[in-house]
């Protein structure tokens, strides 16, 4: 295993830019209902192999995009999501590797999602978006993997939602995945998950602007999306991050019911952001995938599912993750033996909470690197 | 140490009423404000001794009342909110003890809170409520146990808030408490509490029915309230707990937004009863006197709090409470140690969560009854 290092090559990919591919073929969706013309983003960095054996697939979480490296332009201030990750000589490394990471459908980032016009009309979806679920975004990913060509991908990966789609992938495509790394992930959304979203999609429906998911005319549901946005980033944290990070650092002599503490304010500056890039619609129609989420319910069991499947598995779990805490990478590393199938776990000690798969880059990346050289060799 | 027993006289204390207790002198609060005329709700149990050292006073949690034993009336489908731990034989034993439960001010359900009536205009404080704190509470009631002719009391007890209630008794009070409970508590709010309390605020706040906390001429904010209150459901109760109770089970064939989940109709259900019976204004500025609780900063260090205290202190945590985690029980025998006062700490094994201490009796009971017992033969 190598030493601990970071980030050989600083400048990374360097600059890229988010590419659309668009289909006027409906997608069937696992609802019944059809959704097209239908656009997908997605960036690549590295090459693709002559013999097209060395793709990579990433999958983003709930808020993600599809720009996981790099810069688009000399005045962003921060690179793509999983920046430290990509790159030459880093985990996923783009001197051996092509890597691929799609947006999802359902979102605002680009891809076909409830802000999109409805071909009917051209005004936007809003409350006429159908339903999906985390299958319907890997199948209209499939739609990409195949138009760019590649059969098999060396490997698709992961966190949270990402981990999500990453395992749907190796078990609804067992032809077309050979290694599947899970990052801070479960097979079903657990009941505390569920309710963690469905009190974020309650304070967004209640916002009045929401009208009833058509404000695309007038203003967005803000306070809703804050109050989900925040709820959220708590639990993302752990209790000792929050310690470190603000303590009990504030404004003692406010006497208002509003903003005092460090933590308070953060939460607002959070919203905020997340505001300026997130739609709330899209919001609601991906933590409603994620709730439907349960492959165990698909298959009648977890080892039922990973018996489809034929990748070779890699489950990242985090101590102090308690949204998706290690015990649900257990689980399915302990139905994947059931099934036989190759499924290695390691326990990384962190204090980042769930957010730690996008955080604490160092050991994840030795990992991830002797994952893929062992795919990559046989 | 007595065998586990179930309720010994299932008929608990009967029929009870919540009783007020006014005062035209207005309470300096820590703000330096004023409220008054003052209105406290409570309730006793039992009959004070007449050398009057058999007085035990009952403090509640955030969304608790006077009401903590016994029922009002034949039709009441349940009795008070600690019931179980309070009547002849039970842990709080009313053939022994003069049981007091003290509503605080702040409140809805009795005390002068948002909802009474202003001395100036006799219309209801609203947004002219003060912000008060925890000592406040407690100065409060420290009217109420002078008006009620008990100089000493046996004990304080309380939970979560009740908790930081009974600790500023202790502290502030050193002469009048020679006992002290502290059950699923701490010496201060962490950044986790502080973060969940203001996201909940922030949801009732952005209620266009809040209107500024000036409602009551209109419709309550309820969506703000209902956010608020799921909010802090799913915080009291631990992962187990919710997989037991609810799993996943729903109907999956639901294609919309709305709840579909066991436990998103538990959300619903428990938000639908707490806007029956809470005021969002109450639950702003009990909220907000919860953050402001932090006997540290009050004193200086945690040792020189509990320096100040002249009581024996027992602290029950309990081992899947992650909102008042053990730790901060231990954090609180260890400062009470170093300054030299008795400080007993019991770890109970639940799965009840942040709710066990009014859910898991059993246990609590026979350390409680034996705290008590020592203090009295004392």
């Amino acid at each position: 295993m190598e030493a601990f290092v970071h980030a050989p090559t600083p400048e990374g990919v360097g600059y890229v830019r988010t590419q659309r591919m668009h289909w006027t073929t409906p997608l069937t969706l696992a609802s019944g209902a059809t959704l097209g013309p239908l656009t997908l983003a997605y960036e690549t960095y590295g090459e693709l192999a002559p013999d097209r054996s060395n793709a990579i697939l990433i999958l983003h979480a709930l808020s993600g995009d599809a720009h996981a490296a790099g810069y688009h332009s000399p005045t962003d201030r921060k690179p793509g999501w999983w920046d430290g990750m990509i790159g030459p000589g880093r985990a996923f490394d783009t001197n051996r590797y092509f890597v691929i990471c799609s947006n999802v459908i359902g979102g605002c980032r680009g891809s076909t999602g409830p802000s999109s016009p409805h071909p009917v009309d051209g005004k936007p979806y809003g409350s006429r978006f159908p339903i999906i679920t985390i299958e319907d975004m890997v199948r209209a990913q499939q739609r990409l993997i195949d138009a760019l060509g590649i059969e098999t991908l060396l490997a698709v990966a992961g966190g949270s939602m990402g981990g999500f789609q990453a395992l749907a992938w190796a078990v609804e495509q067992p032809q077309r995945v050979r290694g599947a790394i899970l990052l801070a992930t479960s097979a079903r959304s657990s009941p505390q998950t569920v309710a963690w979203n469905y009190i974020g999609r309650r304070a967004i429906m209640a916002d009045p602007r929401w009208q009833g998911g058509d404000y695309y005319d007038g203003e967005p549901p803000r306070d809703g999306l804050a109050v989900a946005r925040m709820l959220g980033h708590i639990t993302y944290l752990c209790e000792e991050k929050l310690e470190q990070r603000f303590g009990r650092r504030g404004d003692p002599g406010t006497l208002d019911l509003g903003p005092r503490f460090a933590i308070e304010h953060y939460l607002e500056h959070q919203a905020a952001r997340f505001n300026d890039r997130f739609d709330a619609n899209s919001y609601l129609v991906i933590t409603r995938a994620m709730d439907s989420w349960d492959l165990a319910a698909r298959y009648g069991s977890l080892e039922a599912a990973f018996d489809q499947a034929r990748a070779r598995f890699l489950g990242l779990a985090y101590s102090s993750d308690w949204l998706y805490p290690p015990s649900e990478t257990y689980q399915m590393a302990a139905a994947a033996h059931a099934a036989g199938r190759s499924f290695t776990t390691h326990l990384i000690t962190t204090d980042a909470g769930h957010d730690a798969f996008l955080t604490d880059l160092d050991m994840q990346s030795v990992l991830i690197r002797d994952f893929l050289d062992r795919l990559a060799a046989e």
